[in-house]
């Protein structure tokens, strides 16, 4: 809005700042549009590492870069941090909060996927989920905090909370969390603490359905259950939550004692889907055709998480590859327009997919190729390797990576924020008979 | 409290994990003696770097250990994290919230020192200090937030405030902080914006004194001055500010719009120097005889900033090599009571001071000796270096901090937490009048 010279270009307004949003706005340097990014956050987070910063294997900054730096030198691109509230598709414009309008020629909405409680918002505080970094270092600290609380209890000659860690839902975040658990409280902390010992942790992997990794092929989910079981995860398949309170997670009329409870069980797409006024899925995606357009707007595109786009007869899974492309792809549609060249529709090139399940496990699924364990680990990191190179290229440090990686850097196993985890936690009268019986099991 | 084997040796309880109580605890490893360290943080953090993690050029992970991983090998040293909130002197009891006690045959008070605001407390929400790894990220989220925006109310064709940054008292920290933000403003931040131009951004330092650094002489105070303007830092010395307000700093009558303001001002001791029960000086430290101990009590001593302690008819500064040589000594001094050998007072070698003006700039006073310029910094940053080698030893990343300072990794440059500043940042009207002249000027 500055540079009167580009005034006549046509204005592009990419909504979020995620995996599809920075791909679209970088395919669009250079081209004749000037592209505004919105976000809410100062930068982009390369989400399949953030479990490993919620376990403390790596700092936020190693994980995440300010969308303005990515943006460095790309002279159409402006970068403006806001809250999005909704859109006037008449006038065309983007609606911030305070009043404020930013207007489009065309509209990118990206702007992801958040958890979803089911309507139970209650359980948020009880049991967060991981899709920032804010929700990362709060996971930190309360893992961290319950092993230092359990060590201070005994310390002082009580009892502590059992060592309970239960994750709610085995997809990939939630398989990604338990496995990570299970390593740090049995490989990592094992030599940090002097009155307890931290392998008795007890990390119990509930799942509604039949089985761990369900977008995945039977085999591969057996796989990943027995190599969870391996490194000590409890797995419970076709288990509900039916009630979270302060350190109790009810299945049915099971009480299970909690010391740290995490979502990784529902996700929905971001309201700013449904604002946009299109037909919704159930999880709140907004449909999109092959052009990635909402119905009846050729200017107005929907990418990533916040988009149902069906290929095949089933919708596109909500993860990081189907963002990227879905960016790539309306960039250079924006581009063939803006020049009148023909339009061409989207499609999905599915690559493969693959979990990882802790330091040296994992599973993948490329094509009809099944891999598990070490291999498909190696595969993964190769995988993600490449991405953060991609992504963090001139202003990261891929050996740091590597180095904090391969040597769990305990640097980043710093608790910030507040020292208090709730009060449930001082008053622990003792062991249930239930528990001590465990325990000893 | 759990190795019956070693019950009846004498237990030294130390209280805080900073320079000093880690020093102590370091220095008894292996003693005959059980150590407990009492910390409510679960890390220790390397506080002389902290400007650097406010400003963008760290990350909390690079300047912070766990006190747990530090001790990891002292098999005699155990770590509680807890809230010390009095002593019962009598008893030899440490007194934590909740009621629990620790006992004690030796105390160590190493608690360090926080903000003072001089009776004004009102005044730390709107101006922040610099103490802990939490400041700093407030810090850091303010200053970045300022620029942000200020590049947004530009976008969006509207006045933004004046990006003044008023920093409080100069201090080393207060000098360090006027130095880094003159530098990303100058040198790191203005590619990084395309409507606003961050150079343009005043640094204003306020020194109720008549120099800067005034623990420094004359020369290297007015060197110092010299070069924080050179970066284009205003200072302004005998200037004391009378009341601080959202968006402004009052110096007498004189109104200073300021949009990030911070508070560089005023040090006072831990409370538990108080506490304890000893004479006070008027910064709430606890006067300490040559043995470091509290007058009557030879089984407490007091160390690093909690303690006034007096060489050659002045107090010795707060100052971490101080705190350093103080826990080094009562490790020594408590290994000696132990063994039955003969006392030996503190006495403590000052083997010069240093302040850091931006990446090349500083001063340096050693004995006889003075510097200033990259000189003064380059021994600043080969003294920093070799304590950071020390104190982060196995676990650390000595290239990677190099790396990471040197490149000015932007990963680091996060905004964490909220994404708001206070309301004020949204409603501004119009710069003043008096505004646009200094800015014109």
């Amino acid at each position: 809005m500055t540079d009167n010279s580009q005034h006549n270009r046509p204005r592009v307004v990419v909504v979020g700042g995620g995996f599809g949003g920075l791909q679209a706005a970088l395919g669009l340097a250079k081209a004749d549009v000037n592209v505004t990014i919105l976000d809410r956050k100062n930068h982009h987070t390369f989400q399949p590492l953030l479990y490993q910063v919620a376990l403390a294997a790596l700092s936020p900054a190693d994980i995440a870069a300010p969308i303005r730096s990515v943006m460095r030198s790309k002279k159409n691109v402006e970068v403006l941090i806001g809250n999005v509230v909704g859109f006037d598709l008449e006038r065309r414009r983007v609606r911030l909060e305070e009043g404020d309008e930013v207007p489009y020629d065309y509209l990118v909405i990206a702007a992801g996927a958040t958890h979803s409680y089911f309507g139970r918002d209650d359980w948020a505080q009880l049991a967060p989920g991981l899709k920032t970094l804010e929700d990362a270092t709060e996971i930190r600290r309360r893992v961290l905090l319950a092993f230092e609380l359990a060590e201070r209890e005994t310390l002082l000659d009580r009892q502590h909370c059992p060592l309970n860690f239960v994750i709610v839902g085995a997809g990939p975040t939630g398989v990604e969390l338990a496995g990570a658990i299970a390593e740090i409280s049995r490989h990592v902390l094992t030599q940090d603490f002097t009155a307890i010992d931290p392998r008795r942790a007890r990390i119990i992997l509930l799942e509604g359905g039949p089985r761990v990794l369900p977008t995945y092929t039977e085999d591969l989910s057996a796989s990943a259950q027995r190599q969870l079981e391996q490194l000590g995860v409890e797995v419970r398949t076709n288990t509900m939550v039916t009630n979270i309170e302060p350190g109790v997670v009810w299945v049915g009329d099971e009480k299970l004692e909690s010391v740290v409870t995490l979502w990784a069980a529902g996700v929905r797409a971001s309201s700013l889907g449904e604002a946009v006024g299109g037909k919704i899925d159930r999880s709140g995606r907004v449909v999109v055709n092959d052009r990635l357009n909402i119905e009846g707007h050729p200017e107005i595109f929907a990418i990533g998480d916040v988009a149902h786009f069906e290929q095949n007869g089933a919708p596109v899974p909500g993860v990081a590859p189907v963002a990227i492309q879905m960016g790539q792809y309306v960039a250079k549609e924006i581009r063939r327009r803006v020049q009148n060249k023909p339009s061409r529709p989207f499609s999905y090139w599915d690559k493969g997919s693959m979990a990882t399940i802790g330091r040296t496990k994992g599973i993948a699924q490329i094509g009809k190729i099944h891999l598990s364990g070490v291999i498909a680990w190696a595969a993964w990191l190769f995988i993600h390797l490449i991405y953060l190179i991609g992504y963090r290229n001139r202003f990261s440090v891929l050996l740091n990576w590597g180095w904090q990686y391969l040597s769990w850097q305990s640097g980043a196993r710093l608790i910030t924020g507040s020292d208090q985890l709730p009060g449930w936690h001082y008053h622990h009268d003792t062991e249930t008979s239930e528990q001590k019986k465990r325990a000893a099991g």
